[in-house]
């Protein structure tokens, strides 16, 4: 029995880990959960599984979440506020903390987890953008393991099974391409926000499916890449892959690859990083080979989509320049999604805020939090509307 | 350092194995090799590596090593006749025995360097699919590794690295087809021999060759498959696969896929066995994913090409009923090769002698190798020129 604790458990993972831990209620007890503010899918999740710690981030939900539990004997704790996601992180008897939260808010959280030795099921990726180097470097000095919980991290943790991370000649990171695969950028210009939101293979959270339009997700992976397998950015090779059913691959210095291939179903890769190193029985549905389309790969368009760009010399520079893409991009999707800026305006921002901040190196979870708030009060300053 | 003794040097396999050893000489010690007749390539092989045994099948040819050695002062030792393949399958410091003869006359060499504590890298898939039971048992008791080196089961082998036999739910066998891949019966029933050594994808020995264009190769390798991975018949599923890129998968009980992919080049998995559990660098140059074409991937039509289907039963039969196939194969693809049948005759032969024979358990080496020969006897003797 492994106890499971959720941060952001109303998001698009955290209702599919849900649903895993639902699938084997003999494997998983849900101990502690947090949400911004949903409090009717919170309610529902108390009924359901019980668990013995809630946060909410909105006062209104808090109040009627805690109104819920006390009309009802309800014996589950009710708590507000940002400070209380470090309760949800380090709760009692947790064996792993999925973190789904979005954005580097889950940064504090993941950190505080790994230092009470909970194991990490990461699919906030953010946080390992802006800290890659600070929350491997924690999980290795309290030894837990940092289980990737997204599709492509989750391939190529199953594709170094049995295998040595010195071995690896290149990780081959796949991308749909998202919905404006083969656009120029004119074409870009004109995109509305409900063409960016309806992408073709995956259904997630509106962040991730944006930063999937921008290619902004692929550079956040990339980055992430570099920091859970230990390898340089040279080694990383993104292949657009329009099909999404390779999930990812880890070519070897022998020239053999070894693939990830399965249906684009979040579950799976959330059921492995739960259970790691068991495997148990199937939740999602398997590919039938002989129906899927032909599988095909072809290079990135980098000049049309910087943020692909942007994140690959964002992530090898270092120090303090992947939180100022981070931010700038979080900033910028924020206001694209309230229609307040065109689609290409994102990554116009993202490259304002990277040519204007110097890099810092021997950066801590503060100085990055700090330098962060930097990049969104200089990029709020500059008018753009 | 690993000494390598190698039954069939001068074949296909062979001489790829001596290639990898040739890329690698601080690492591999060549120190017996058996050939069929071919003294001009062992001359050679006696030049580059000085192996300390070799022995010839063929009488004349082995006059003419023995002959070359004396007059030039070598003094590798030379030996004549089957009887002396099991000296180079033990011969003394062997730690890794390369099984690449052809057919089952592999059988008792490599159960003899089983017995002396030889790990195997068997090529020579005709001893899995008469013996497997006897194989496999036999290496478990003498606690010795048999490492596939075709290129598929090499794949399968790779792809389980770091998991459980017992989670395998399926094995994703991939074919290339063949050079008559799409052909009905008609069509099948004209085609001639050179269009039957012409492979589309992959440079092999004659039999192998046309066992691919049968698909009874796809037949042995799942009966292999079946002895080396220990999962039932029902869990082996061939995708024909025209690429030849992917070089085959394993589903597992969770859904998730774990494919091995790389060049046609079969260094690879020799490069593979040989070494592992280590992975050296690159000998055959690597996949480059933006210049391969589209992989797809459809069912074998195993009512026209019914050596598939013959191997599934025969397989699932157990006991006698592989040997008598495999038997009924060697015989018929060498009239084949010889241009004494066309080349459907061979399915039907095989189906001759599946339906002649009764099965019978309890089988052993000597009994296999008894009904080989009766199988020859019983298909010579029905006049079927």
């Amino acid at each position: 029995m492994k106890n499971i604790s959720i941060l952001g458990a109303t998001g698009s993972i955290g209702t599919q880990t849900l649903d895993v831990i639902r699938h084997d209620s003999e494997s998983f007890k849900l101990l502690a959960i947090s949400a911004y503010r949903n409090f009717e899918k919170i309610i529902e999740i108390i009924n359901e599984f019980k668990p013995e710690l809630v946060v909410m981030i909105d006062e209104s939900a808090y109040n009627k979440v805690l109104e819920y539990c006390k009309e009802n004997n309800i014996t589950t704790e009710v708590k507000l506020g940002y400070e209380a996601l470090n309760e949800v992180a380090t709760y009692n008897e947790t064996d792993i903390v999925v973190t789904s939260v979005v954005g580097m808010i889950g940064l504090i959280p993941t950190l505080k987890a790994i230092e009470s030795g909970k194991d990490i099921a990461l699919a906030n990726k953010e946080t390992l953008v802006v800290a890659g180097e600070i929350v491997t470097k924690e999980a290795e000095k309290y030894g837990v393991n940092i289980l990737p919980v997204d599709s492509e991290h989750g391939a190529i943790f199953q594709c170094l099974q049995g295998n040595k991370y010195e071995d690896i000649n290149k990780i081959l990171l796949t991308a749909s391409g998202g919905p404006f695969r083969g656009k120029n950028f004119d074409e870009l210009n004109n995109v509305t926000l409900s063409d960016a939101l309806n992408h073709p293979k995956w259904n997630m959270g509106k962040k991730i499916t944006i930063d999937s339009a921008t290619l902004m997700n692929k550079g956040l992976e990339v980055i992430e890449a570099h920091w859970l397998f230990k390898v340089n950015y040279e080694k990383i090779q993104v292949l657009v892959h329009p099909q999404s059913i390779v999930h990812s691959m880890v070519q070897y210095k022998d020239g053999s690859v070894i693939a990830q291939l399965g249906p684009t179903d979040m579950r799976l890769p959330i059921q492995y990083a739960l259970n790691y190193p068991v495997r148990k029985e199937a939740i999602a549905t398997p590919i039938d080979f002989f129906s899927i389309p032909n599988l095909h790969f072809e290079k990135p368009d980098m000049e049309t989509f910087k943020c692909l760009k942007f994140a690959y010399e964002a992530g090898k520079s270092g120090g303090i320049m992947p939180a100022v893409l981070n931010s700038a991009n979080e900033y910028a999707v924020d206001l694209f999604l309230n229609s307040k800026i065109k689609f290409t305006k994102i990554q116009e921002l993202i490259e304002d805020a990277l040519n204007h901040f110097e890099n810092v190196n021997n950066i801590n979870a503060h100085t990055i939090i700090n330098k962060s708030n930097e990049v969104t009060e200089y990029l709020k300053g500059k008018n753009i509307f």
